[in-house]
């Protein structure tokens, strides 16, 4: 088959490698269908962070079940499921107490040794655990297809950081970072209650759709400034929850500063270089809490699809280029330069 | 009236100072009983931080009301009452959100401009605010009111940690810090429903309070070793709630690698010192929240008053030393070369 392939900083190609097949009995392969390209995947294609020699990338796809062991019961050929971004047992401890992300038996597509979503077929460990079956008919719905593949990473992470946030029905939310995950941050803040959502961000097709998300307020500014506005649209006070999605010591710096007393960050960026901007001092006297990481989007599945599913939440405007996966470089190439927001990848 | 005065690092001495009146109708003066001295006090009496010329200090303490301003309602001359270490307005946004120590027209005992703790008498602003009534009987009973005073602040800085760490019935908790108030985050875990509670100390004394209090296991290595020790005491796996209550960067770290994934550290420990012990890719990875900070002490005297006043809890034995006024130098001493816990203070 053909898939991603990683072989150096700015040199992504699509090559012939082995199709998948069965290797352990509660294995399925999925044939791929939607496949995306993450921010982090930037990373490695930048040149930041340790990437193997040739090694496959891309960690969101969904697709129809092409085989599955003898040990999957819940399963069959034909089926059309999503896959988030780490697979996982399900069954251990530490899925059943909703982090699938850390199951000691889990992994992150991409990873040397497995498949990446960017490509025509996967591997799927722990077909049972990872898997979520999805309606036959969204298969010919080719706004809800893509609606349904944000379930895979980034609709999830946005979630994990309104939650991570403590957003609560009537909360004032700041969203950090105006990417894909910032945006499903909105969304997530207004689905779950929020009642003022300031985006910071200043791209106006994102601002745009932070808008049609939810967002009531959006500031364009950056790190004083931004915080002097934030504070100037609450009263002084900052935002009871605040959704950090950048990952840098900015960024964090920015998200401390404009958290009201009492209140939390739920933190989603990738943490970037040495630096936290973390000011625990600071945030000791103000009693700021500080709760995220990796999302957990196997677990918030079952929550989400149905919300996706009956058209509640719209997470697909966050594809805004979509592409072949013959050009998937050029994928790569318009999110570098932010001329993309999040590209889609169909086969 | 005699209050304690700090002059210069270890130069503590009792002096002769005015009396506190009234100066705000909404303030009381109230005639100290019990008062103690805190870890916290031992950063100006070694010289850490900023301390004024001549400033007073200490900010637990219980007592009489002796006068009470004309818009005060809730407390008459005579009354017994405990302070929080912090007042406040009990009126505006932040106090009803319960985090009184955060009220913008708060402050601390002991800082410029308003009286100790550890003093004869101390002017208590918004005294509706910030006091609570204990009975009056209480007075009469010298154990009883020990254990009241702890509400003052270890107790309920204790019981923040709990909070913070996300304590509930059935869970695994550990507790850095061998201090009153990582005693007391024993006996509020304890209290919450932990199912194991390992403390970290290595003086036998303290930590038979612990397990007075409730700990299940002692842990008496630091460093490498006390995180090998508490993941081998969890199937590798580390406790669900870890209350931080020192407050350096050796302290978090262990903090943060003991701490199951998707689990949670609930400090108390005043940050010391620039680095911080944040991991944060490690805490990232494996999902770990931070949450606390300034204990509201205040907001959480309503719920733990009665469990005081029943015995359900005890937290008098954190108080191993007793001085009068006149000897107080003498507590401080004691506590700085750790031959004391936990310094009383008896009018």
């Amino acid at each position: 088959m053909r898939a991603t392939v990683i072989h150096a900083p700015r040199d992504i190609r699509v090559e012939e490698v082995a199709d998948p097949t069965i290797q352990q009995s509660t294995d399925a392969v999925v044939r791929v269908l939607r496949a995306c390209i993450c921010g982090s995947d930037l990373w490695p294609y930048r040149g930041e962070g340790n990437t193997g020699p040739e090694q496959r990338i891309g960690h969101e796809f969904l697709g129809v079940v092409e085989e599955a062991g003898g040990d999957v019961s819940g399963f069959a050929p034909g089926d059309l499921v999503v896959a988030p971004f780490a697979w996982s047992d399900g069954v251990c401890d530490i899925c059943h107490e909703g982090l699938p992300t850390s199951c000691p038996q889990g992994g992150i597509w991409g990873r040397p040794g497995s498949d990446g979503g960017q490509g025509e077929a996967v591997r799927v460990p722990f077909a049972d655990g990872t898997l979520v079956k999805l309606p036959a008919d969204a298969a010919s719905d080719d706004r809800l297809l893509t609606a349904l593949l944000a379930l895979s990473d980034v609709l999830g992470t946005g979630h994990h950081a309104a939650v991570g946030a403590g957003v609560r029905p009537g909360a004032t939310v700041a969203v950090v970072g105006d990417g894909a995950v910032g945006l499903c941050g909105v969304l997530a803040a207004k689905r779950l209650g929020a009642e003022r959502i300031i985006a910071l961000g200043r791209h106006q097709a994102r601002t745009d759709i932070a808008r049609t998300f939810g967002a009531t307020d959006i500031v364009a500014e950056r790190g004083d400034a931004a915080v002097a506005a934030v504070r100037e649209l609450t009263r002084g006070q900052g935002a009871h929850s605040v959704i950090e999605a950048v990952g840098t010591e900015q960024s964090m710096l920015t998200s401390v500063r404009i958290t009201r007393d009492g209140g939390a960050i739920g933190y989603v960026g990738v943490p970037h270089g040495s630096a936290t901007g973390l000011d625990l001092g600071h945030m000791f006297a103000r009693n700021i809490a500080l709760r995220g990481g990796v999302a957990p989007a196997r677990a918030y599945l079952p929550e989400l699809l149905p919300d996706v599913l009956d058209g509640t939440i719209d997470p697909s405007p966050v594809f805004d280029v979509s592409v072949g996966l013959d050009d998937i470089a050029s994928g790569y190439k318009a999110m570098d330069e932010r001329i993309a927001l999040k590209v889609l990848v169909k086969m």
